[in-house]
């Protein structure tokens, strides 16, 4: 089996497949981890990052984050390194009537779907975590949403791929895709003008799958970019700041257990762009010192800037394609570390076994089949 | 003559020392110009940036921002590289009464100097400074306050300094003064071991300064750091969001010419710390963002941190001090790029003719003579 693509996605896909006794390749353009993975928060929180009117992606979303706790011990095990799952919990702070409000449907939709949250007054919020200000109006409290460290998950997935025998090829850029209807092998050819065959391709490369040399039009999947900016910041003083996952409107803040913090993201459409700017750097701060003062404190150790892969429905394509044994594992837009688990077992089942499941099918690439990649048609001026 | 220090003082001190026929070496601990020089924004602004209770210092900037186009002319003639000076004017902005208020005794300060400065309506700022937002209540026009880039000073003064055969060494510290009394000869012992002899020895080691062992104690000069934290930002549509200097209460935003800028500065007492802080961001873009709401849109190229080295009264130490053949440049605080060429004159009237100016005596290290040095102060837990 190809993997194309050595981000979580690629990593925990190639690593399922391999549990399952297949011969797994992974070929990656850059460093592995180094793309959206090396940008992403790691917050697990299915229902506040999902638009509730699409209950596929809520579903999909739910029951990656239950998977996590054993994806992340299993990670542990087979590495021998922390995956950097944190049990934090986290608090969705309002801080006026319409934010409110908004909790409010929050509170709604997770009891139906019966997950545990719990209306907080903000006296009882500040008692959870002094550092809120005054300010905040309302807030729930959801114990069981957690987060992952993206840049330790990857790193400890490239460990138990090792262990598995799975080669991760960095540095090594796919430049043709060859798959003829008539072949039983799917071939890809290299930069350095190697050849590679195998049972099946799974495409896991974010928002540049798209853009791979010898996809047939009709087994294109229209992918954008989407830019997310974030700033990484440490407190000298240790890990007393924020003990909870913070979630207000515009912005989160993501604890890593040590004192350090991750403060996300922008959602921005700007095509490839990944500059990092000065209104961007304004809007994350002035929202996040509005609600936590302390952060002013905090010293910043990193700003960057990813891709994030977006299809016209914001919903991930998973699954087998247009042509025989290629599969796509991508499009997860803000949603790629929470549903790396359930997109690995997702990819293996249909690779493997040629299944599908119900929880799986809304996210098919056939659904796009025919439309044009965005970018190709942002290219050649269509309107 | 042995120069301590490489940064703009040092460099402007040796050059202005051989330009007299001397024979100078320049001893840096690191890279020349890689210290506070390499953060200053450059704002060349002797009024607004000085206490103008200080009378003596404001006569000080303003003789030095008289010599700065005789200075980088000097300097580019010399070296053949642009030293950086940017005759982009300025304008002082007010964004509510109490601001407008502090403009009219800038004006009447400037005024009494002969200085050129015009007081504008706000609809007249925003027709020479577009950019400017309508929430701006009053503004100066100075025209006459310019900028230089500090980066391409002092490297322009580095290829001066080698036309004329002043060898600067990079990466070398001194870790002894020697200066008895008795010997007429000054010497420096190196990290290396070896000794450097001289006729004089200038400080010119920027807040480090205080800090050569060696030094006695009565000539001893007091410096703390005074950290800033500033922004470099770059337009990726070019030259065209502002082409004067701007400056506020508690920001200012200095363009290069090439649609870069910078923003800065905090003024921070956090002794030797450089961390980058969040909340010095956040203020330093809300309160810049307020005025010129296009920054948003500009690209965040570094952002970095230095310490101005601060005396007790904040004014420069310039002159012989109580050893022999000793000699202080140092304690420019937020003045040194202004300070460079003043600086460099009085230096080498003192160290080459023994003589000193009514200028530059205000500023004689005598003031602060068996002064405790600060840190010192504060390490021995003194009150």
């Amino acid at each position: 089996m190809i993997v194309i693509g050595g981000g979580v996605i690629g990593l925990a896909v190639a690593w399922r497949l391999a549990q399952r006794g297949a011969g797994v390749v992974v070929l990656e353009r850059d460093e592995p981890g180094r793309g959206a993975s090396h940008v992403a928060a790691g917050m697990l929180a299915p229902v506040s990052e999902a638009d509730p009117r699409e209950e596929p992606l809520l579903r999909l979303g739910i029951a990656s984050a239950q998977a996590y706790p054993g994806f992340a011990a299993a990670v542990q095990e087979a590495s021998g390194l922390d995956p950097g799952y944190l049990r934090c919990g986290t608090l969705i702070a309002a801080r006026d009537r319409d934010e409110a409000e908004a909790l409010e449907r929050e509170l709604e939709i997770r009891t139906r779907f019966g997950l545990g949250v719990r209306r907080l007054r903000p006296t009882e919020a500040r008692r959870l975590e002094p550092a809120l200000s005054p300010t905040l109006r309302a807030a729930l409290e959801v114990a069981d949403d957690h987060a992952v460290d993206p840049r330790k998950l990857t790193a400890a997935l490239l460990v138990a791929l090792r262990h598995l025998g799975v080669e991760v090829r960095a540095g090594t850029e796919v430049v043709e895709l060859a798959l003829g209807r008539r072949q039983t092998r799917r071939a890809v050819r290299l930069r350095d003008g190697r050849r590679l065959e195998g049972d099946a391709v799974v495409v896991a490369a974010g928002v540049w799958s798209a853009e791979l040399p010898g996809l047939p039009p009709e087994a294109r999947v229209p992918l954008r970019p989407v830019k997310g900016q974030i700033m990484r910041l440490r407190d000298p003083a240790g890990p007393r700041l924020m003990t909870r996952a913070l979630r207000l409107p515009g912005a989160y803040l993501v604890p890593r257990g040590d004192g350090r913090y991750v403060l996300g993201a922008t959602v921005e459409e700007r095509g490839f762009d990944t500059t990092i700017t000065a209104g961007a750097m304004f809007e994350l701060l002035r929202d996040a010192v509005e609600l936590v003062p302390g952060i002013g404190e905090l010293v910043i150790e990193e700003v960057l800037a990813g891709l994030r892969p977006g299809t016209p429905d914001n919903a991930p394509v998973i699954g087998a394609g247009a042509v025989a044994g290629l599969h796509w594992a991508t499009g997860h837009y803000r949603h790629g570390i929470l549903l790396a688990p359930i997109t690995a077992e997702l990819t293996a089942m249909a690779v493997l076994d040629g299944t599908s499941s119900p929880l799986g099918e809304p996210f098919s690439p056939g659904r796009f089949e025919g439309r044009a990649p965005l970018r190709a048609a942002v290219r050649s001026g269509a309107r």
